[in-house]
């Protein structure tokens, strides 16, 4: 992992505790040098881990300024009534304290089994030796404490005309994000114009074009975090932060939220590869949509289906599932008038399947272990890329036995 | 099986050849002694099964009145083009001309494979042998022929005061209706008031409440068709069937409805019973909601998650699975108000597990082959129930095998 924080953040990650095995790390920090702008989207669930009011409060009441992120992992802190939040607000504090910023500065935020209470003193022990691991290349350690079910740690860093943008996510279930998937953070040199309309519209390009299982989570958090250089020029200078990049100050809006997007959708697909048993990205290209949001709905209801999911786990092009799943979403298409692709090889097209092409489409299915599934849906010119992977009998075995 | 038909109704079912293990049927036939009227739902999902045009046209011009319903599993005659719809016109027209009426009082429904051509030469050679085996003793060789991966037949009968209903449906896969399950066939001595909005409000309580695995299947047919005694009165009594049951023509309507939602919802709990690869039958029981339709939703929110099916393959109580997939659906319900059963025993109320009952929990999920997730939402009185199964290896091993 090759992954550098901007200038002013620090990261790290430790073990508390948290987690069953012995060699796991469960307790990470982002640290900027000073507070700095953040926007947060929250899960839509209306199930809220104790973390989301916290966060929610304490956005609100430093105007959107954040200085730490304490993340842990192992225990969601989620359904367990006032003491969780309690919890999480008594651990703000203490980290505050420790960092000398007020409590509203810090965000808290949790994921794991949900309904058992956090076990808040061991949490707080953890601050100080935390501390001291935190530094400029703590950001495969954060990456790696805030993983569940992950099997490898998801960060992304992309040197952009906008500056650096560095992102970090984990899956690997409950993941049908509908607002941001199951934490992910976006640190940059300089933040996008238009504040939580941009995180929104980034989200909506990104995290919410994946899902692995179709589960919302009650913990979904996406923060996106960083300096203003550029993009806000109300902002006075001096909240700026220290380093200098190639970049000007006179960068255009749109490649600053471009790049947080790429980097957003790099994580996203990390998250669908990563997903609960998965031996098969698939990206669903979407294509001559009516409009980008028809796009996206017909992929997403594609990458939802359980049938779809569990042939590609059998390396079977099975267009008649995909097609069937593509035409029961409510939306009007008409399906002679569709054409299908799996890799390069066309499987559908004027309502019926092109048998003599399956065998190659098979091919790509056994050989790439990223598939592409195309759907041209002859409506218009707009198109979406939707992320997911192949359901397999150890994504069962995962769930059947994840809290025992 | 002990299933009966209506007075007046044969049935039969044989092997044509369009499955591959030579000891399954796979042909099968409904025919009434005179022709009948009859009321049908046809699947949402934009991708149509070549039977559905063909039935639609033959239900418009007949008047809606049915002599024969032929059956095939096997093929779904679905992606197939005109000349798939073609050759469900041509087979209704054969079977026509052998009993003796016109082209459209005979329907025929396919179920199987989506996208190869199905075989109409051999499926009409066999109408004859056919023929000769139907009788009023034909209900299980019927229920055996429409079959797909269910691993039993699904019929039930039921005498009631408004008379005899008996009903077959098949399942096991691709099973959400989206207004009735993938073939679902009610018969009976009276028909109830009101025509298709009845039928609706049957497949609402019944087949719509049930999901195996979130996929609407292309060819979902839903058929109600029976004698109008007593129900009718604006038509001829010689349009009325030739036995007397017990029932006189003073019938409350009502009685008459819910005696066909029974027989449907009995058969909606035997396809979620058999779905594919299921071990447990799950009756999520929605209680306190605001009205009926949001207990539905909710139900159906849990029992789509595969999360809660996996915990349930795996007898894990899991409570926070199940509060969060309820409340992840767009309803605004308020978790903290909620309460939670397993079996007999509370697991979540106010907000919080209780954890000494998710022992008795467990055993509730060992012990029982039918488990029940009780859900009261604390927001009025309207309840619903919905079925569904658990997600087990087995559903992925059949789905990423299904047509190798």
């Amino acid at each position: 992992m090759h992954v550098t924080l901007p200038a002013g953040f620090r990261a790290g990650g430790i073990r508390c505790g948290l987690k069953k095995r012995p060699e796991l790390l469960d307790l990470g920090l982002l640290l900027a040098d000073k507070s700095l702008p953040a926007w947060a989207l929250f899960t839509r669930n209306r199930l809220n881990g104790a973390h989301i009011p916290v966060c929610r409060d304490h956005l609100d009441r430093s105007g959107g300024l954040v200085r730490a992120v304490l993340v842990n992992a192992g225990n969601a802190n989620c359904a367990t009534g006032p003491e969780g939040v309690e919890d999480a607000r008594v651990l703000c504090a203490a980290l505050a304290e420790r960092i000398g910023c007020p409590t509203e500065q810090v965000l808290m935020i949790s994921t794991g089994v949900i309904g058992a209470r956090l076990d808040a003193e061991r949490v707080e022990r953890a601050l100080d030796p935390l501390l001291e691991e935190v530094g400029p290349d703590g950001a495969e350690a954060f990456a790696r404490a805030i993983m569940t079910t992950d099997t490898y740690p998801k960060a992304h860093s992309r040197e952009t005309t906008a500056g650096l943008v560095t992102g970090f996510a984990k899956g690997s279930g409950m993941i049908h994000p509908d607002m941001a998937t199951m934490l992910a953070f976006l640190l940059g040199d300089r933040v996008p114009e238009g504040g939580l309309d941009a995180v929104r519209r980034i989200a909506d390009r990104s995290f919410h074009r994946t899902t692995v299982d179709g589960d919302t989570s009650p913990n979904d958090t996406l923060l996106l975090w960083g300096r203003t250089r550029g993009v806000h020029p109300q902002q006075p200078r001096s909240d700026e932060g220290g380093s200098e990049g190639g970049a000007a100050g006179t960068v255009p809006p749109g490649d600053v939220e471009r790049a947080y997007t790429e980097v957003a959708q790099t994580l996203a697909r990390d998250i669908a590869r990563d997903g609960e048993g998965a031996t098969r990205l698939i990206t669903i290209r979407v294509r001559d949509a009516a409009d980008e949001q028809e796009a996206t709905r017909i992929g997403r209801a594609v990458a939802i289906s359980p049938l779809v999911k569990t042939a590609i786990a059998g390396r079977d092009p099975n267009w008649g599932r995909i097609v069937s799943a593509a035409s029961s979403c409510g939306i009007p298409v008409e399906p002679a008038h569709m054409r299908l692709a799996i890799g390069d090889v066309d499987v559908y097209a004027d309502g019926r399947p092109l048998v003599a092409n399956e065998a190659a489409a098979h091919e790509h299915l056994v050989s790439r272990e990223e598939v592409f599934i195309t759907l041209h849906l002859g409506r218009g010119r707009a198109e979406a890329d939707v992320w997911t992977c192949d359901l397999t009998a150890d994504y069962v075995d995962i769930n059947a036995n994840y809290r025992s």
